[in-house]
This record gives C-alpha cells, structure tokens and sequence, in this order.
C-alpha cells in the first residue's frame, strides 16, 4: 500500500476545491484530509451495501464528530423526491442546522442525492464525498452536478453545487464488482478521446495492469480522469458550452438505455458502445482518419466493455429515443463527434446518411 | 399616472440583475422591461387571487411566448414540497426544457416557491419576478432567498438563487388590503432604523402621503427600500455576516408568531412589534439613546401597525420560541441591536437582565 497522497484542485473561484485521491485514506488518515468543519454535526449518507463495507472506517476517521448516519435504499430508483424528503426529515429530526456537513458516502446515486440535499438544507450547507465506485470516482465527483429523478426523466431536478472536498480510496474498489469496475473504465477511455491523445496512448499500454486493478495504475488514471474533467468544467462551470464534449459517446449511449430499460446495460456499458457509435459516426463524416473508431473499440474490449448492440434494438426507435422524432421542436440533435483521438466538436450540421448508416451498422432492422 | 420608469441594479457579479419601478408595468411596458428570453417557452406562476386581477395584463405583455399557466393554492400551508412536486410535474407535462423562464406573479409565497423550483428544475432555469405585494416587493424580491417550508419549520429547504429581473409595477398595491399593505410598511421602517437615518426621518414627514398610497411616495419607499437591502446583500450574498441585520425586530417577531401559530400576525405586524421591543432592548443595553424606541413606536403606529403584544404571551415561552431554552447546544441568541436610528449591530454579549425586563415589559407575566 502506497502512503501518498495526491491533490488536485477543482479551480471555480470562491467554490474551489480539492480532490484528494490515494490508496487507504479513510480510517485516521480520513480526519487530516477533510479538515476542519463548521460545527460537530456531521451526517453521513450511505446505502446498506456501502454500509456494510466502510462505515466503520469512515467513522473511525469522524470520531470526534456528532455523526448521524442516513441510510438510504440502494439503487437508481430511490434517487427521487420521496428520498429527498426523507433526508430532510432526517435532518431535522436529528437537529441539523446550518453548520452541519453531509458526507456522501456511496456511488453516483448516494453523492447525487447527498449534494441536492446539501445544496438545498437551509439554503446549502457543507458537504463532502467519499465516492465508492469508479464511476462516482471520475465522473460524478468533479463537477458539482446533483440531482434526483423525476417520473418522466433522469436528473430533471437538481442544482449546481460544489463540495468542500472529495476523497478518492482507491482501496474500496478491491471490493467493486468486475461488471461495475469496467463501466467505469469507459469514462476513463472517454477521457483519452475527448481530451488527451497521450493518455489514451498510455491506457492502450497499460490495459493489463488497469483491468488487474493495480494500485499505481489506478491511481493514474483517476488523477489524470479528474484533471481533465475539473480542466473542462472550470472552463464552464454551468454547461453553457465547452462542457458538452463530455457527452462523448452519450447521446448514443442514452439512447440505448432508455430502449432497453435502465438497468439492463450500466450507464458505462452504454456508454462504451455509444463511443464506438460515435467514432464510426465521427469517421463517416471524414473527421476521424480511419482507424480511429476501432482503435477506441479495441480498448474498450480489452477493458470487457462492450463494443456491439446486442439485442433487437430497431433504427427508427434508436432516432426517437435520441429526441429525433417528428416532436422534436427546435429539429436537430447535437452530436459531440472526434476529430481525432484526443480531440473532439460538437456539431448540429452534418449528414443524415452518415447517421443512417451508423446506425445501420449496430441496429438490428 | 407617471411613466418614468426607475430601475436600480442588484451588483452580485455575473449573478447582477435590474429592480424596474413604476406606476403601471404589466401590459404592453411589461415586453419591454423583460427583455429577450433563452427560448420562447415561459411559465407564469401565480394563484388564485392574484390571478383573477393581474394575469390578463401579465399575458398581454408576454404575448409573443408560448406561455403555461401554473396556479397553485394561496397561502404559507401550501409553500411545501407538495406544491414544489406539482410544480415540477406541470414543467414537465407541459415539456418545459433548460430554456424556459418562470414567471412569478404573486406575493412572496409564490415568489419564494417559483425561484426554488427555478434554481432547481433542470438545475436551474431563468426566472423573472413580478411581486404583488408591499412585503415581496421590498422584501423578497431582493437577495436571492428561495424555499419551501417544511413541517419543522419555515423555509427550511431552498436555495440562494437570483432572478433575471424584477418588475415593481405599483399600481398592483391599490388593489391590497389595509392589514397587508401595512405589514409590508414593517420592512421599510425597518431599512431606515438599520441603515439610513435620513430615510427614517423622510419617511416620518411623509407618513401620511405613504398611508394614502401616493404614487411618488411609494415609488421612493420602494426603490429606496430596495437599494438599501441590495447594498447589504451585496456585501454578503450568502448570509455569512452583515446581511444579518437585516434580522432587525425579527427574532422577536418570529418568537411571537411562532407562539401565536402563523396566520394570527401576519409577518410585517409581528416584526413591527419585535422591533419595538429590540429597540426598548437597545435602550436597556444603554447603546439607542433614550427616546430612540418611542420614536420608532411612533412611526409604526402612523402606519397602522401594532407596537405591543395582545393575548397572553408569557415571558417564558417568548425565550424558548427564541431559541433560548435548554436543549440549544450553542448557548447563546445573537440579536440585532441599534446603537441609534440608522445603525445597527449584531451582538452576541448582552446583559440577561436587560432582555429579561424587555420581555416583561410586553408579555402578560
């Protein structure tokens, strides 16, 4: 085990912060990394499967706080308004105030709910997440976006609200199962396409001690994942522009998870297979030389993501899904689309037939 | 009827926005103060009330949108996450997306409910407010307070958020009760004891002109209202320290109301009262000179608004509905306390005694 520990600082003025990111920080060394706080209140949000394996760590590393511990049922479902009001019932009912900080203590779903809830308890109060999955790791913990779910879509409300810390133990993800460490991997390659030839390069070189989970490794990419993403969202903190291009892959991917229901392919899985989408797209319209989609294909599927529609998802539904359909009112879908590798745009003009085609290629009829 | 419009300016960085204040806005001048919207889609949120008298000339000046109606219950019972969870149905049944800007075209319940669910649908939208009250005119409309109540207590959930714009049209306050149109003359007394003597003593010439309702006087009270709380918001946009004392008269006051159940006093009577006895305080603390509280009195008595408590009201349950009993872990209430008409502090050292024969000296034992 590696005792370093590595900072980087998410720059957006009065709302910076850093991220701090080594091997086995919760326990004691926990308690130097976050600091101090405003009070001795304290609340850790968590869900029994996070529970289980490192509240006691967590708390050993808040033994000086008044802790309360809020469990949340796992899984995307709960993240809605009826947790949310259960969260702030909790508060209240254990006289939080204004001073208190939430610890997100989970995946995606727990430091999404957590930071709503923080940006919106008497006005914002302090929080800080500990992400548990790779995915929370380095996506959801640069960025400042929260959120919970609304019946008629995926992340309609929430805010933007930055955390006064976050602490990345890559030793939780020794615990994290094959399929949800690979969906994280697919951000990670996402990355490398959108921002960083040399990092793709180095990915490419080193897949086997990635998918060995090899501390080093890990350690890397997560730094130089949450770099790129902190480098973009400090140039649009509010998702005004430049930040689009981390819908690399996206537009694809949430389509194919709206057809196939959320939850049969992870949020990565998907993902994984709209970069691919992508990247041939990106080709079809002579900006990507030939080649580039499937060196991306190729490292996804060392990752074990996959790089093919598997199923019978139909063309037309793939159009509707992506907000194509005659409903649409201001017409054209925007697709981010490479470059190169290393270099993405985000494009409104291109050609239908390319679409068509790409689409062909994956879909079933 | 004057034409002149005044606008003054919030300054909050990128967050800036215009106060417009005149006799006479909605209708076809409403088009021109708003300005161009992200998109066509607009969202009024108003109730039943107000709805009846202000919405056709509202529509009139927002007749090139596509504009959707959203009423909600009149009434503090229904600034809930109930009606927030409604709120948010409606933006969605009716396929509101990110460009949309609410409307709120009320008092400050429905201002305090529209900008929360502004700061929070899709992470935040654009939002205009049209307040139709004394009080959300020189009050909520601003600073950014947005929230929702929560059955442990008032606007326990919400956001700091800023609108675009904020329309004063005066003509609305014809229409307004003597009860609230007084309540809303609270707040503005209030402005001058904390931080303008020279406004104060304008406002005691012109007592008589601003209890008629006169267009000039009430466009001055307004505006001057308004800059006043824009210059103290302006140094501390998250309540972090001067905004404070804007609290003046308030900890009494909400101590009264509490114990009196909301809807016996309305806000504004039962702050009038509290800044009577925060400034018999000042005067036992021997920082207001002598003569200071009875100047005050006077003044609110002019504007129709009660200065000492009615039915029984025991010392007692006044200090625990100010947060003085046993189970406060920090010890010790911070009250704004003036050191003359037109400055105030807020402190946290202070003679029991003196707030003891305060106490005694309004409640029936």
């Amino acid at each position: 085990m590696s005792n370093a520990v590595q900072t980087i600082s998410v720059d957006l003025g009065d709302r910076s912060y850093p991220i701090h990111i080594g091997d086995g920080l919760l326990g004691q060394r926990l308690r130097q990394l976050v600091g101090e706080f405003r009070s001795k209140q304290v609340a850790i949000f968590t869900n029994p499967t996070v529970s289980s394996l490192y509240l006691e760590s967590t708390l050993a590393g808040l033994s000086d706080f008044n802790v309360d511990v809020f469990t949340m049922p796992d899984g995307e479902a709960h993240k809605n308004l009826d947790t949310y009001n259960d969260a702030m019932d909790f508060l209240m009912d254990h006289r939080h105030n204004r001073t208190t900080c939430l610890v997100a203590l989970g995946g995606g779903v727990v430091g999404d709910l957590t930071g709503f809830v923080a940006a919106t308890f008497q006005r914002g109060v302090d929080f800080v997440q500990i992400p548990t999955t790779l995915l929370a790791q380095v996506d959801s913990s640069v960025g400042g976006k929260t959120a919970v779910n609304h019946a008629s879509g995926k992340n309609m409300i929430g805010a933007f609200y930055q955390p006064q810390s976050v602490v990345i133990d890559i030793s939780v993800l020794r615990t994290l199962p094959d399929r949800e460490y690979a969906a994280g991997l697919a951000e990670i390659v996402k990355y490398g396409v959108i921002y960083d030839a040399e990092f793709f390069a180095w990915l490419e070189a080193n897949s086997e001690a990635i998918s060995a989970r090899e501390t080093q490794a890990l350690i890397h990419v997560i730094r130089r994942s949450c770099e790129i993403k902190a480098e973009v969202v400090a140039q649009d903190e509010r998702e005004a522009g430049l930040r689009a291009i981390l819908n690399f892959g996206h537009t694809f991917g949430h389509a194919i998870e709206n057809l196939s229901g959320y939850g049969t392919w992870l949020h990565g899985e998907a993902v994984s297979v709209g970069m691919v989408m992508a990247a041939q797209f990106s080709e079809r319209l002579n900006r990507l030389p030939q080649g580039g989609a499937s060196r991306i294909a190729e490292l996804l599927e060392c990752m074990d993501l996959p790089v093919t529609l598997t199923g019978d998802v139909e063309r037309q539904a793939m159009l509707t899904a992506m907000g194509m359909d005659k409903k649409t009112v201001d017409g054209r879908v925007r697709f981010v689309v490479a470059n190169a590798i290393g270099q993405v745009d985000l494009v409104a003009d291109y050609s239908q037939a390319a679409l068509d085609e790409t689409l062909a290629a994956f879909c079933s009829r």
